[in-house]
């Protein structure tokens, strides 16, 4: 079964001494779900590359003991690194999740598509499992290794089914809808890594959009999801992209988490892990104060977090 | 006790199942020491990155459990995430290093130095040993995240004995050279990130070079950082120069893989981890009958590699 629609990076609580805290995740990931927004969990926006492997195991272990269903998760697995990439991997496929999604190796720059593919290569056959379903994550922005057309045809040659789809998170739409006219009718999910680009992807023929503000916006962005071939999309794209704009005019990951502390009441949402810095009270107030004049709301997000 | 001269990031030996080789990396390193190179191991050049962190710690304790050194070992222990770093870093000062090589978390981009030093000050005081010597490791070219002058006085000002020194990949002489002159008179050790700049380090104050091309060529590297007040330094250091110019026309870690490899008689020594590609048969010939033109030697390499 496909993933397709709308999934997010969930943010990651921190405590006070800045360990994960799994309670307020598993009533995070409870209320994304309510919205109809599916779980990429320990995904960039998740600082996911700010844990630890056995915190991501820790925290995946209890988003699937507290009932939530596996198939709606795609979690990052993807490290530097063979052994804990396999290993995370092999953890989230025997939870029963619907996929992974995985980072090329990120350190060394410049490297080839030869070795891309080995990496990734020997990741599938390490974890050896028929039911692995892999999400690839472009994200060259950040990561600064990128997956070529010519690499991905190449593994969807050689393992067809289990390489699932992407994460275009490059902020090309051409590198995008190249993707879905090339492999698109191989049932290879195309998501854009923003909601700015959802109606574009829908209308191409794409799979949907695993987006940060999902965190935040997560309702709007599901129904463009579902109603895009209805009067008012583009209107509804407008909407979201001005929501988006906001909070784009922050640092993402502490800005989300200060939108989440905000309208949870729960202060501890806006701790972030170093290297990031949490926003300031000023910027906390100016981000706040233009969310408001839009109109915008997290309707149930109180009740969820304090459940 | 300050370390001072020449190190080398410990090239890392694979099995054919491309696990470690805590075998063949003992005797490597007791080959580095016996040229008088010391052991920066799970360097860049190590393909640290593409190690697990349990892989790590398993290594670092078969090289001292073997009886060498541990004051001459400088292992790389920093990751993109706190927790483990603080692990890796407990773990070798624990076992005696003389200090340890940081890596600031490479994964988000354009991160501010008030969460970098956030991060290093949490590594320090999650460690919490008073035994713990911190040399910096500035490598943008790779880690695409760099630590800025006023990053390294803020933290030798909160930590001082505690953070040691730098290694200054950058290739930049004038940040080298700035580094020393602004910090040298505190006993900040000053590493350039290659031999090429060795003579202007020692005669600009600095402590030496932490070198990949010191995997290959050890003995000259290190007689340069004895002697470079000698008749016959200038020209000591073009040879060197003429040495790694050579090496740097092939992928560097493939390269000196294959150059030990050939010099051992050690075949295994040329495997690498994806992402990175080994040498071809092709380079390989180019790469030897270069290095061969110019008289390079790895005398005792072949008895070391096989004692």
């Amino acid at each position: 079964m496909k993933m397709t629609g709308v999934l997010t990076p969930v943010v990651t609580p921190f405590d006070d001494a800045l360990k994960p805290d799994a309670d307020r995740l598993v009533n995070q990931c409870r209320w994304m779900l309510s919205q109809d927004v599916g779980l990429a969990m320990f995904g960039t926006n998740s600082e996911a590359n700010s844990l630890s492997t056995g915190e991501r195991r820790m925290l995946l272990d209890a988003v699937v003991d507290a009932g939530l269903p596996a198939e709606r998760m795609m979690p990052g697995t993807g490290l530097c690194n063979l052994p804990e990439s396999i290993e995370l991997t092999r953890h989230a496929v025997e939870r029963g999740v619907g996929g992974v999604l995985m980072l090329p190796p990120f350190y060394y720059k410049g490297v080839s598509g030869d070795g891309l593919f080995d990496h990734f290569a020997r990741v599938i056959e390490g974890v050896g499992d028929d039911r692995l379903r892999i999400y690839l994550y472009h994200i060259p922005p950040v990561a600064q290794v990128g997956l070529s057309l010519e690499l991905i045809e190449r593994l969807l040659d050689a393992y067809p089914g289990i390489i699932a789809g992407i994460k275009d998170s490059s902020g090309d739409w051409n590198n995008t809808q190249a993707m879905i006219e090339r492999f698109g009718d191989r049932g290879f999910a195309v998501f854009a890594g923003s909601e700015d680009f959802l109606l574009q992807t829908m209308r191409a023929g794409g799979a949907g959009c695993i987006s940060a503000t999902a965190n935040i916006n997560p309702a709007a962005i599901a129904r463009l999801a579902r109603d895009w071939q209805a009067e008012g999309a583009d209107h509804a794209q407008a909407k979201l992209s001005e929501t988006r704009a906001i909070v784009q005019g922050f640092p993402m990951i502490p800005a989300l988490k200060a939108t989440v502390a905000r309208h949870s009441g729960d202060e501890g949402w806006a701790r972030v892990r170093p290297p990031l810095v949490a926003l300031t009270a000023g910027q906390r107030e100016q981000l706040g104060a233009k969310l408001d004049a839009v109109g915008f709301t997290m309707p149930g997000l109180k009740e969820a977090a304090t459940a």
